[in-house]
């Protein structure tokens, strides 16, 4: 029933520093990340509005516009995650306690944005020797699975194992095996105030794991999903109502 | 970024026995708690293929075929439970595990089909005495919740208090308060096989519950929800792989 | 902080037909799975009361008086799942909803005992050829999970893999992967009613799984985990209590 | 089956400011909140260990030896949420994730600790109006429900009402309703890398709730519940392991 994404806008964010200093990077992403990504997205959403942001924009490409602009948000990051200003993640967490949804992906899990909202280390076990990752469906009914083979193959991907220091995840969509033997908990849900959030493992530098029709299928669905429904953002606050002003209001007499 | 429900196929359930035997209860529901439900669904819905089902139909109304052309089926049962076949209550069952979405209301926390699905004894408290019911989002990114006030206040409705004897929920979308002071978790979600199941306590037949505007809009809201992304449907079935398969197809080499 | 379980009545029910029909069963285990389950948890829990009961018996073993005198129930089953009576599976149900623990094992995924509990299907992939099981841990401070090496390593198991389906777990303790590169959620808790049930999958006929230490301090937390603080059984019931009854009697004053 | 808690250490810390500036506090709490608590605990967990914290000591009285020796440790504050040192807040995290117990009491909501933990805002709804607060059970099978009533009422006491705005708990222990008609999720509880992490909402400074015989059973409960299980302190780190390192050494073959 997951209708045309018409309208979603979507901001595919990278910290872009691997592409712009290692050849061999720049050759299996030659549009960056971010441009593969967004191709991907572009792709199989073909409704939705699409741009991308990186570290070495001005406030890295996320203002407050452009987050205002911004139904759903993919963050990519390693190596410069410390560059990230502190002011921008406290925007980010804002939008997604607001309404914002927020797609995590691979070595992101030690971003601040992710860590700031787990309220955990987020620390894994990882291996970079080009193992087969089998991504296995275990919520089969999930919108964010639909369409997607279980086990979905990945010929060659850096290993993420367990124990992955996260908050128990609302959903258990996807866990990944390795070639070594280990397991990952590698596509999980949370909402975080109105913001949905989806954490998702494979993708790498050194893989060309964006280009995988699988894979952009995942990123395609969990947009769609992670779009909120509301028109507006509305963080939520305190508030200190009347004693029964509901009653008042709605019944015209006091009780 | 919810879009309009064109398609999706609905059949409201009744057991329809107070309406034909209590003509107090006719005169608050002309045309059956089905009808009600049904209009409400087709004024929000417009896209929409809706039906009605009744207990009095031959197998229930919720034929093989019947149940095969409904995307989201909603139930509501009290007095006639045990009058449901259990051949019926199998076969939804069998819907539901392969993708249909199921949503229980009220009096339904009983029925054959929901203790069928939690396998607890669904019990709870209860008290009619036409006491308002305060009913609250807990969950305000939730689609369920889109567009809710809260509370949502209804005048007079039957009490349901805690302790709701059901497996802990997978999402908690609202939380009732009554009068007397008792708490009920109103709105909540679970998945169950491939499908998707809410259930909502507001809706007694003693009171015009289901013609409220904002209660519309809640299971206006849940049908979509709950709607699978699936064309087909798809029962969980036990499978005996051969060792390594994926590995040989997709490598063309053993390991 | 666990205290030594003194005091903890726990009751091994097995169905015991591989091993009274087939020799080459009764070789691994000369006095039964439940016989070996039970040592096992004998010499882990010095404090315990620990009986078993079998399918050949009358009533199973599992009279009233049986269920009444025990806090955790473990099951095991595999080749004769629809020999078990229906009322006695009512019987064990009840015991659970009223608060007695259930640890559920490996083709136990299948009993009638399980499935009701669960509401689903319970189905999964599965294929026999030894291979060796890796158990990872994915809430290492969890009870059950305490003092148990993460991986936990299985030399010949039988394979056991997703898409389980089961509702989504109220805990997630452990996770497999086999050699074939299947991963399974082998540790899930849920609580039904007032009774903990744990089901665990490592554990087949054809290997000596319940001789292996670590799977013998998984059941032996387990059990611990699964017994209820309280002293008394009591099953959820549907009541009608009076307006505000507590607020009189609280306060001395009506509203 | 719980058993008496020996050697549990409990660490109950609390600002301390309204009972050192306001009379009429200190007459309530005449040895302050953290007293009040203490002597609860103390007279129900007669084999722990019991000490307090305050903000005006040194290193706000949690020096790393006392984290150190800490089991559990209670939290109350209110207006000087903001006195408290990011460097502590920082050492309080790293003691929950490595394993301590951290149970959160009341305005504890708005503390750094907690929303830290969270990644969310932690607001509510409030009102000061002496309202009576019903504590209903919606787990009676948890621990932490043994022994208290459902209701546990409490005559007079603060109001706070929903959106509250924190993840989605992994497990709803107690839901209350106020005399206005709001509701609140007022115990639940989270993991957060190896520690248990309660919330308990009952509680004010102008209120005794803390001497209330039910909230005090409460915090009992909730003291053993979130004790870890291990005797050292973990927390979770990155790890880089050999490829197949298990493969070798438990079996002594390459595959």
């Amino acid at each position: 029933m997951t209708e045309p994404a018409t309208g979603i806008r979507i901001t595919v964010w990278n910290e872009n520093v691997h592409e712009r200093t290692q050849p061999e990077i720049a050759a299996i992403y030659p549009s960056g990340i971010h441009g593969a990504i967004a191709d991907g997205l572009a792709a199989l959403l073909p409704g939705a509005t699409i741009r991308t942001a990186t570290l070495e924009q001005p406030e890295h490409g996320l203002t407050e516009q452009v987050l205002a602009e911004t139904d759903v948000l993919l963050w990519w990051g390693h190596i410069a995650h410390d560059q990230v200003d502190d002011a921008i993640v406290a925007r980010v967490q804002q939008a997604v306690l607001g309404g914002m949804g927020l797609i995590v992906l691979h070595s992101g899990h030690f971003s601040k944005i992710f860590r700031t909202l787990m309220g955990t280390t987020c620390s894994l076990r990882w291996r970079n020797e080009a193992e087969r990752e089998l991504v296995w469906t275990t919520n089969p009914g999930h919108p964010i699975a639909h369409g997607v083979p279980s086990p979905l193959i990945i010929d060659h991907q850096e290993m993420y194992g367990e124990y992955f220091d996260v908050p128990q995840p609302d959903e258990q969509v996807f866990i990944s095996s390795f070639e070594g033997g280990e397991v990952f908990r590698s596509g999980i849900t949370y909402r975080r105030g109105l913001g949905r959030v989806f954490y998702f493992s494979p993708g790498d530098q050194e893989y060309p794991v964006y280009f995988h029709p699988d894979v952009r299928r995942v990123l395609a669905n969990a947009a769609v999903w992670a779009a909120s429904d509301a028109d507006t953002r509305s963080i939520p606050q305190v508030s200190n109502p009347a004693r029964g002003w509901f009653v008042g209001e709605a019944k015209g007499q006091a009780r």
